[in-house]
């Protein structure tokens, strides 16, 4: 439980706000590299309104969304080369969001000189784009496993969900909710006696769960945390006898209300392919499936529950038990990274060696007996990866 | 006149405000018997969301509406017996509110006898379900004489309003808006010159209405709000020559900016019949009806002038006169029953003693020669108890 | 660059706020002429919410929209002769708002002589009817040129913005703009060294801009600001050949965060026609033509703008150049306003000597060249006056 207070501090993410500002120190996926080309794009990330676009020597551009001079949306502008002019008065901003012209001023005039965007750090990797809003030095992106595998189907989809980050965050390290919330889809655990125990890890938690009285390894089931936003875990073969689906899922706080998830899944096939799909949903409407025992598909069972706590969670009435020891952990490693913050270090599971890039998570899906069989079960297993 | 603060005292309903503790210690309904069932239904009253379904017993439940582990909507749950499951991990409650299970507590864990949800008393009368919300003892529900009637058509309608309550409630017991708003519908009062005055009774007021120059009985008319929020009257019959009908109508409170009707309408006939209906309309869209003065159907009046004031209406620059005795009477009552909880006392109108548990009121309508023939004339008069 | 405070005061228009003071001492566009008739209308301007009807004696009246009973909405009253009844309870006001008849009350009460609604002065003048919410004496209208223009084809246009009136006023004065957001619809200027200056005259202000290197007369370019919220200004003839139309374009707050734009337009022609039309856009959506260099129809370019500065444009973070002196005259001219009226006076360029009445503008349209007869562009240039 936690006061009113506390929880304030934890859920805002705006400019200027303590978790704003320790997200701030994590790379986060801001698009999508082959959607991203000359055509400015709108964006919002951490409460910050951005634009993105890809300039004439390829690289992509996050500068601030609006102009210096009078405040206009740049993403109303045209992309010149590498800068964006300003459609208002031509006002023109190289990549780093220095002003280059402000032609109505006269000839030879230090002003645009003087003006600067604040322009973020953008890098590309496995077909996303990923931009860093804080301070020099920034850290090395973590190089997940699912990022880096190749040779397969890998699929990146984005699906918008509409509540503030902590929700989804405190849903990646809430292990218990699977033989329940997803419990008709895997009858292996689904309503059965289970522990649970959570692990740090340089990279953040794993989070393992063992049904009881199955005391053997392949019993075990390990999805992992990616402090300080980011899931990885195995979902159900796309057919029969396939190969699990590795899934990374990015939880990228849009606002204060609104979240945005990256997931990027994979598996090993001959068949190689690479797709991007999008899905937007409006609030409150869930792909109903009469059979599951809520009415719902399991491809929108999280993001039911995650919404249906109401957009920020009322924590101040919550009863946490033995098994939500890993929101415990989890939040307790927020407010070390605050801690650390304020005096002066780098938060949590920050990487400053290279070494260290490559990240390999523990994940262990023993226990993935589903419904797919059943012919009234639909949808959410053949969702992913196609 | 009030004074701004005035105003708010009285218009502000949810938890914890005086004028919410008032309307607390009534009963008011909260849903339609034959609707009320194994899914559970969300549903706002007084500010407060809650849940409502029908156990195996056949009893109504009635609880808050977020599981006491993280906030989820229990609307989302599912019912096992009397009990509610939570479907995020599945947390059982029983009717009384008290956690049963929490399954992924270890065995033998003390912690769900620690946790429990308000849960509220129901009951159910004449179709309606009833709650109550307010503190131990519950008073006697109001067995109001239109839901005690039989041998006849019963009908049940649900409408909305985008108004705060108390525009509702004045309109009750401001009667000299018959002969204006409603005036070209019926043309016995409509626009004549109608003295009015007010009658305290155990149940609330009798509103009364004489037409000038005739003193003698049958000219005047009768119409009783029942305290705090209801209303008694009667309409013009359905087919001509037919009986009245008899209307009780609720209005009750869902939060400070919008307000349910629950009416009640009645009127004897060899043909027993009882239906429910809901009409779910937008603010500021009325049936127009060019033939009246104000081109707008008198099913639709009241509406559109509760609506038309203002969400909350602005008191502190209303201007009441020796014909608006009735809403001066109203909020002393309202007033009354304040200061009657802040001494500990109830408020009025409550019922404690059964013999007073039937209530009959005074209605009477005498003047109810209406403009049913006039060709031009459609809607509202059929709309009633069909 | 303002303070935060420094732009609060100059955009908040509603009542009681100095600047809504000074835009109150000025005649604003309220409707159109041949549009008010005997059904109220409701209608908002500078935060006030009003009702505008024409009584049988064929005057406008413009009042406030409740009434002073309980504060219903007028505009679903019924106008009877010069007066307007209230539907709720036939509560009757002349056009100045005096309350004439409270039908409930009793015979020979004085309870209305003491009830008055705010009724405001209106006069009519070129198709348009003007309203003056300001303190006695009322100004007298400026009758701007186009106004009294006749022998033509003359057209009103309603258009909506959804942003504040300040950032309109600003692009009235903000001429710069003209080179680049319409810079490919006019080549003679578009995108060329353009030198700027603004002169003070009686109405307001000159807006003066020259192409460098060319002297002659017939190279400068001169639009008008009538202050404090009037554009004057020609645009490219309807047919090729024809002759250019003469516009004002009225820039009038709703509230504070809309804006509603009357646009007075005439050309000279043998054929004599009056038209009126009206063009509601939602926020965002323009319309596109993609080769103008931002994709978007000149029709359109300045809503864009306008809007896409945000509702409010953020002036603590502005850059202002020498090429923005308008709008830094502009805002001296508003704070001379508020002090004027601080110490009593008449804010600026208000007119009380009659002989100044007639309005005529120092506007001058020589850079004219325009795209008209590319096939690829579309749209602007035939929509104005026809």
């Amino acid at each position: 439980m936690l006061s009113q207070e506390e929880n304030e501090l934890l859920v805002r993410i705006g400019p200027g706000t303590p978790m704003g500002e320790v997200l701030r120190r994590y790379w986060h996926p801001v698009g999508v590299s082959q959607e991203v080309a000359s055509k400015p794009q709108r964006l919002k990330i951490l409460g910050e309104e951005l634009v993105l676009y890809r300039g004439a020597s390829g690289a992509p551009v996050l500068m601030q969304l609006r102009c210096a001079h009078r405040s206009l949306a740049l993403d109303y502008g045209r992309v010149e080369g590498d800068a964006l002019r300003c459609p208002y008065h031509g006002w023109l901003y190289d990549r780093a969001g220095q002003c280059l012209e402000q032609p109505a001023e006269p000839e030879g005039s230090a002003f645009k000189d003087k003006v600067r965007l604040k322009s973020y750090r953008v890098q590309e990797f496995s077909g996303l784009v990923f931009g860093y809003l804080g301070p020099d030095p920034a850290p090395f992106l973590p190089l997940y496993d699912v990022l880096r595998m190749e040779d397969g189907v890998k699929g990146i989809q984005i699906r918008n969900v509409n509540a503030n980050w902590l929700n989804h965050v405190e849903n990646i390290v809430d292990i218990s909710h699977l033989a329940w919330l997803h419990g008709y889809a895997y009858p292996s655990y689904g309503a059965k006696k289970v522990t649970y125990h959570w692990e740090r890890q340089d990279y953040g938690v794993d989070n393992v769960m063992a049904i009881e009285g199955k005391n053997d390894d392949s019993d075990t089931h390990v999805s992992c945390y990616g402090f300080p936003t980011v899931n990885r875990f195995n979902v159900s073969p796309v057919k029969p006898g396939g190969a699990q689906v590795r899934t990374v899922l990015y939880r990228v706080p849009v606002d204060d209300s609104s979240t945005l998830l990256y997931f990027v899944r994979f598996y090993p096939s001959d068949k190689k392919s690479f797709s991007v799909s999008r899905r937007m949903d409006p609030p409150g409407q869930y792909q109903r499936l009469e059979s599951d025992w809520w009415g719902i598909d399991v491809a929108d069972q999280d993001r039911m529950a995650i919404e249906q706590q109401g957009v920020i969670a009322d924590r101040a009435n919550e009863h946490l038990g033995v098994s939500d020891g890993g929101i415990i952990l989890m939040r307790k490693m927020m407010r070390d990274s605050l801690t650390a913050i304020a005096e002066g270090k780098d938060p949590l599971c920050v990487i400053r060696d290279p070494a260290k890039q490559k990240v390999d998570f523990n994940q262990k899906a023993t226990l993935m007996d589903d419904r797919r069989d059943d012919p009234n079960y639909a949808g959410g297993f053949g969702a992913a990866a196609e």
